[in-house]
């Protein structure tokens, strides 16, 4: 590790949970330089849903590649853009008969986020955004502002201002309910909180550390918004691409968001690629008025474009929430094996989590289970949840294999914690 | 184009310069799908230095893809990262006697600039950053503050703050040191403008109009910054990586910056990739304060490592200012055959410009360009400006035929404007 | 009118309530130009709670003025300057047990905090405040920014920053506890919100709508300030000076704020005066850092000194609890009488007021009332309640007839409703 | 002075630099409690134009109070204020042919700032204010923006926004026309400037070191508000009433400001006052946007229109220009006389000022002064202009003592400086 040591900004991160140097990766597995086999719960932070290097994009890609297509084309006209835009109308728009435009921003989950915000503001020429506690929006000064966790707020360097956080789906526990207090700050004209352009959440909350808002919940947010005329924006970045079963996040709950946010694994292979969808009546851009270099990432439009086979049938994602539940059901039982951990288990689809009552302890399971070659990291804002989050592509003998080596560095994490 | 019209948001831009749907690309070249050639004079605004579909990163790209290398691994290590850090420090640092920590940001230039400037805020403990007008340093927040253009700070919805605005070198014509002004305001306690933390600067401003900062008045820049302790950014971004010869911009200035934003052409291929380069004892970033998803995008590393082979000696540097030079008297020479065009030559390099003191007579010039099989676009505040910025990588015949179709389509539109 | 109609803004407002000239007052009563009596339910805002004025605060003005006492002074030292602060240690300061450094900002209420503000952000290095709904403290920007009602804010023409709305007390109804989401947001490290300097409050919310707030709440906001190192700022300005019945409002609750505003009645006699009582520990002003002409206004320390005689003894606060009582009896029985109106009944000491469920109807009682030669006022965010703010000194022959004439004006006003 | 120190809050400035109790005043004289007898060149920081306690006015004052008028009135209509705004029209805005209507903000001057920037951001929907280097307007945030002392600023401890400070004449010495930036910042756009909602300014800096705008800049200044549909705000809270000769100071340049600020010496005796003349056609205020407790201070009416029987003719400011001529012949003579002292001779009307160009040197003189029995004070981001600000009515006698104390200062001082 001595170059990553030497020339590598201290800014690095899960190299030092994970201290290996990794080489090799298909399914759920990586291998690192000595040979060492990882089983995946990581799946890049939700951007590899349909695992590492899956065979079908791989072949397309070594195509496309050797027969010289374009591979950069800022946003002029491809191919490959081409198709993927007709598949992704065709197996996703239109099956769940959703009629969105797309917006291809820079590719990475922060800039889809700042043009949502950007065009939010745009349409309704005002400027606060009400985000939820223990929201995870992106590292760039917009997506920032509607970040909650203050470690990376306070990186900002500056105020972050024009938005307002509210308690998230039971942030204030089982006998408040969170919306009241926003409703009341909507209606009363002395509350200090101006009309916001709109309203951004994720319907679970990946980095806040796997908390899932019911859906009455998202529904109700949706009747405010409508009510008060503000724009619903769904940060689909982590929770998307099926990864709570169905493709979009939010579908199980009804609601119609106006702007949804994507990027992780919309670009299929672990590439670098976001969308942002925009109601057609609200597609009020410029040309030009939010523009990247990276915006024509062909060969993220060949992968994601494969990466819609997934989507044919509603197979994937059934399969997804059966996994969910069997992952939850294991990790239910944990809660009640391991007492002294005072775990809880969170989580829809296969976004899932253990949180841990003492201080710590998911850091130390995390870091037993990589010796034990289970890859798995911590959420919230305290880092005490444990995220399980595997490719979804993993079979249930990879899913054993990874609990099973949980639940021992759990046994091996509380023997230290009772001593 | 029509699923383009249907489906992409309004927002797109360039295909609506360059209306046909490309399918193909090699060195400075580009193919639409009716089979039609087009020379590139764009190269994907500075993101294909090495030419398109460069072959020998090609063959890396296929080979890295077959064995199933680790393709997306956030901020992990891996073999191909540490090989690009290796040969990043021997090729281009060590033999620039420079130092610096690398950073891996999300892969756009955005998102090296938002870094960059947290950086200097934590360090400093001040909010202010000095950008120079005509200044384009990206599209989320915190990088559009401090970029000039108005209609794209406009599009931000929101006040862009703790920015204050400075002209750049011959802003205010030969008459006026537009530094003088920079230093009153920092001498003088009653200035209104604060110590900042920083000063952001591009050496060639691309987006702001192709406008060459002087050598001198660069080193003027930096002592500045020495003499008040302010931080130096260099954005080079766009006019790094060769573009105006030698690999970082600011080589002949002599200057060294305390931190240094790359992206487009860092990533060889056209991938998105970006890097922020941090002099080591201002590496004040804690683990994890700045991070996000694609960090890890290991194609880009092989790509990235491959290209650096232009760098072992500096055959391409000298080169490029071979091209730069028969370039800029080219159209120097258009300028006094075409009086009537109000022509002015620009540039360092091959990043080089044409700017007509007649309105709308750039993009009619590029429009009649693309007509004729020429990929060239426009910059400036009211895109006054035709740029000439091809792939590093191209021949004389390719140079020459592409200059002769500039010079064709000014001759057609100047008669327009002579009616 | 026509003078006013012709050259004064339309920004005047409270000259449209009460359209007459006014010329003479004395006590509680005013007289206009054609002799017509009023009785002053409305005392200023605040500003005259020991009446229109006073013979002994006339005389002494009256004296000082012949004698040709130094006016105006700026912060420099005056013997009545002196005999000011030696006084208010003396009768206020000392009593209470209370010790605290004299501040002179600008001469109103919203200079006041605005040098609250600065301080409480200079000592933490802080830049977020927490204010409350419907909290009223000022106009100018750092004061408007904590003030909760959207028309002021909206007039900033600027978004407001560096400050976050918390529910203040009942805002939330009585089922929740409004200070367990200040707390959850103060205790989770990804709320959003960050570590405040200093949280402003008013103990009675004059402007908002008479909202009272509990003791028990105040003694809990000021252990969560405590256990945060929150400084806690009592904005006294409408409810100090024995509004309440106690000189400072929050004495019944036993709190002991950082930094205390005192305006409106602190000059005695309705003469611009404030000032900004801080702990002395927390005096780390540099000389000069907030200053203004109008500090040292000679007459309002005259008037200001003399005013102080009512507070030699408890009487006079046991005197306005005593006339509070009254009059909130005298409300709670109008609730009863009057159901049609929906009436509700607010208040402490002589700071009383009747909530109207009915749109409109305060702002008709009020303008019925004043035909009927009584000034009151209504407040609220939508006007929607009638304040009772006799000055204090009034008498109970007043205190009738001018409850005696809100009586008439609600069944006046009523019967329109009920038509 | 045991009392202020152990009282008042450290922020006290003056009090430092005129270490005595002052007690009583009049004309142009003050007296301590010991009975020594001061010449006050420092009048208020120009809040005295009339004199302290002006025979006239001080009559109209014990009138107005021994027959009980009403002194405290919030914004309603009373005879004194009736009184005054006829008065107002009659003798100063007819005679200039000027047409404004008439505000009435907090009494003091960053009240008519803030109550000026609201509104021009309300009329033209921007944000941006552009203000001056050496620019003072006020303590309150919005003022505080506009400002350019860094002392000040950094007060307020948070970023200070929506302003953009530009080079006031002369700033950057006689070579460079100062607003030649401004025009390029505001045609260019790319200049990262947007189109500001207002240019504040005062004709002659008081604060900032008594820096004189010539007629041609302010000329100039005002047409660029007009090509720009920009609104030009004169801040003549120091310079106005007389100071530089003419009523507005802005008279002689023949401009005509959008909206004009004054305070200080409107109020006549030294009473907080304050007024904000708007174009008739730019009152677009909602009644109520802007509002304070102290806007009907009915004994500062009386005084104010009082104090307009100096401008019954024009031979008051006939005379002050005649004595500022006296005084800046004085100090041009001084500059010659002490070269050791690198004086510099500034000012307009009794506007007067002696640059020091050794450090402390002003500081010193007026230290040496105070000995001496003169009042004079500092201004300058350095503290490095003695400031020569007499109240107007002084006498030729009383002008000869002062400016005979201050060289007597200056060759005390200057020995200093030799040894």
């Amino acid at each position: 590790m001595s170059v990553f040591d030497q020339m590598e900004s201290e800014v690095r991160s899960y190299c030092r949970s994970f201290p290996t140097v990794f080489e090799k990766a298909n399914g759920y597995k990586l291998w690192d330089t000595q040979g060492r086999q990882f089983i995946d719960f990581f799946a890049g932070a939700g951007a590899l849903n349909y695992g590492h290097n899956d065979p079908g994009i791989k072949q397309k890609l070594l195509d496309y590649i050797a027969e010289d297509g374009v591979i950069h084309s800022l946003d002029m006209a491809t191919t490959k853009k081409e198709e993927f835009l007709k598949r992704f109308r065709e197996v996703i728009l239109e099956p769940r008969q959703l009629d969105y435009k797309v917006m291809f921003p820079g590719p990475t989950g922060t800039n889809t986020v700042e043009s949502a915000l950007k065009l939010a503001r745009k349409i309704t020429g005002r400027e606060t955004i009400i985000s939820f506690t223990q929201g995870f929006h992106g590292m760039t000064l917009g997506a920032l502002s509607v970040t909650g966790n203050s470690f990376k707020r306070h990186g900002a360097g500056v105020p972050l201002n024009h938005a307002v956080s509210m308690p998230y789906d039971n942030f204030l526990g089982d006998d408040i309910d969170s919306l009241t207090l926003l409703e009341r700050f909507l209606e009363d004209k002395g509350s200090g909180v101006s009309l916001p352009a709109a309203i951004i959440l994720e319907t679970v909350q990946g980095e806040g550390g796997i908390n899932v808002a019911s859906q009455e919940w998202l529904k109700r947010v949706e009747e405010i918004c409508r009510r008060w005329d503000i724009l619903l924006i769904i940060d689909d970045v982590q929770a998307g691409c099926g990864r709570t079963g169905p493709f979009f996040s939010f579908e199980p709950s009804g609601i119609q968001p106006d702007i949804v946010c994507l990027s992780k694994s919309i670009g299929g292979y672990g590439l670098p690629f976001a969308i942002t969808l925009i109601k057609p009546e609200l597609d009020e851009w410029a040309p030009g008025e939010h523009n990247g270099t990276f915006r024509g990432h062909n060969l993220a439009f060949v992968a994601a474009t494969e990466a819609l086979r997934f989507w044919e049938t509603d197979e994937f994602a059934k399969e997804t929430i059966r996994k969910g539940e069997k992952v939850n059901l294991f990790l239910k039982q944990l809660t009640e094996k391991y007492p002294q951990a005072q775990l809880e288990a969170r989580g829809r689809g296969l976004m899932q989590g253990l949180a841990f009552g003492v201080d710590d302890l998911a850091d130390k399971v995390c870091e037993l289970a990589f010796e034990r070659g289970l890859i798995a990291e911590t959420s919230g804002s305290k880092g005490e949840v444990a995220k399980v989050m595997p490719p979804l592509i993993i079979d249930d003998e990879g899913l054993d294999q990874g609990l099973s080596i949980l639940e021992d560095s759990i046994i091996e994490a509380t023997k230290t914690v009772n001593n």
